[in-house]
């Protein structure tokens, strides 16, 4: 389960369905909190960066599993380097790039076959598995371009994997994406793991890309007016970029977010603190926003929504469950 | 001293010469972090969210002088409706819209003074101020247009003093944003105050339009190395819009922020947790550049680099002097 963008633990609980095992995460700072949560089994998901090696060191030595993943022989020279106490392994995970570009070794490279024989054959290190994110689905629009792109990453993986069989090698294989693990293909069930994404949130962008529909989405940001603008044809409400974010540009039809409930309104501009509203034709009826109206933002990206606030409200039917308080940093 | 997008009280305390009087802030939740730290005479210089009036009736009777602005008659019956205990006054400053745009009374409607004489003829309700916000000087290039806003914005202020002092009322007076204090026109010094804005930090955005040069930018997120793409000519950073913001949209000649000392670098584009770093012209050479290199961003906007951090590392001559905690919400 892919908690990197929700950090916090009480949702984790949920996620695991209170195993606290199983979880992957893109910060160390998160790795950190939720071992200090009593959760194990830990991947951190992330090209392993130089600087944490000592913490990510001292991680693997406390936790029954804490994985790292990498992209590069230096990655690999680094933890021989650190080698840890009594025997333990480093669980390692190598990132492939099966055509989404960003990081990873390319799957089509001798490169990758060569680095992934180098991990397996280093002394304290074991390779753990094979990783490839299939971010390029984020580009696609429909269940149909979704599974063309997630049985493209599976088939590269597992064609992959048959490369390191020949060569005597076995280990674990993964794909990971918010649109793929939400519209699996068949092929999916080959691999070890999924890593799911931002499924418990959702947001309008997976909405657009075909993900989930906009009935799914689970977060909202609330916002009341606070000012008339006449002169101008708007509303001025108390969210701004510090409450939701520039993520999506403004692009949506409807601007910033979606307004619920008002599918004729536009959050088209905003500042740190302040939004601005305008009908998206006609004009504003401004009898039905007197100030001090409650509305509701869904927003574009609920990653870059969370990452603005410091405690999230938990409700169902009407009612308050508690509070999530997400943790922050590198 | 406008303190709304420093968020600590350490910076507070320098920026007040230890005074702890004297700030303005944007969020109440500012407001209560600051008087919980031993400051006063706050003025929260956000229109009035009627949501949060019993937390402003609380503050402004637990501090010696605690100011609230507003820029509508319904917040103003608002406070009368929640009269202060022991007699004590609502401290209000009338917010004017002297060509910003964004919140505020235009100066030039008769609503604007009706508004006032309202404030001050009210009982409980003492008008303690004019303000007007010229976030307009954020479109200027050059101190010749800064002082142009700066000197508009500063008659429109001064002229509806004389038409207040017309009927009888007198009060305080003041303009504010980062620009138009940094070179201020000599007209300025008939206001009561100026609120400077984000002059202890700057930011490329700034030293763009003219209020200081990029020397003056106090703020770095240093980000390194964590991946070479050479089929893209790429580097990739472990500094994604988590870190720096997607303020400025990328607009910069170097994208999202200047690379301090590789003016051939652009940060061309970024995910959460990721960032990509390619050649203006030419072609990277990738030995200049070892996975781990640190690299030092100037943030475009450092207002909105500054909301993503749990902490700032405070430094001079190469020695870290300690760290600054934000507070944030609202």
């Amino acid at each position: 389960v892919c908690v990197c963008v929700l950090h916090f633990s009480e949702c984790a609980d949920l996620m695991t369905a209170g195993s606290r095992r199983c979880i992957v995460v893109s910060t160390l700072a998160e790795a950190c909190f939720y071992a200090d949560h009593g959760f194990d089994d830990i991947i951190y998901a992330y090209s392993l960066p130089f600087d944490k090696i000592e913490r990510c060191a001292a991680l693997s030595e406390k936790l029954d599993l804490f994985q790292v993943l990498l992209d590069h022989h230096d990655a690999l020279q680094q933890l021989k380097r650190r080698p840890l106490k009594d025997g333990q392994l480093w669980h390692v995970w190598l990132k492939l790039d099966c055509g989404n570009g960003r990081a990873g070794v390319l799957h089509s490279e001798p490169e990758a076959l060569s680095l992934a024989r180098a991990i397996a054959g280093t002394e304290g290190v074991e390779l753990t598995g094979i990783y490839a994110h299939c971010g390029n689905t984020y580009s696609c629009t429909g269940v149909e371009q979704i599974q063309a792109v997630a049985q493209d990453t599976t088939s590269c993986v597992l064609q992959f994997m048959e490369k390191l069989k020949a060569v005597g090698i076995t280990c674990k294989s993964s794909i990971g994406s918010t649109p793929s693990c939400s519209h699996p293909v068949q092929d999916m069930s080959k691999l070890s793991e999924v890593h799911p994404g931002n499924y418990i949130f959702y947001d309008v962008q997976q909405s657009m890309i075909g993900s989930c529909s906009l009935e799914d989405v689970a977060v909202r940001v609330l916002t009341r007016v606070i000012g008339h603008c006449p002169q101008k044809d708007q509303l001025l409400i108390d969210c701004g970029w510090s409450a939701i974010s520039l993520d999506g540009a403004g692009k949506l039809p409807t601007g910033y977010a979606i307004i619920e409930g008002h599918p004729d309104l536009k959050l088209s501009s905003m500042t740190q603190e302040h939004g601005r509203l305008e009908p998206i034709s006609g004009h504003l009826d401004y009898s039905k926003y007197p100030l001090g109206t409650l509305l509701s933002l869904i927003p574009h990206h609920s990653c870059a929504t969370a990452m603005m606030h410091p405690v999230y409200h938990v409700h169902s039917k009407g009612r308050l469950l508690g509070t999530w308080n997400p943790t922050r940093g590198w």
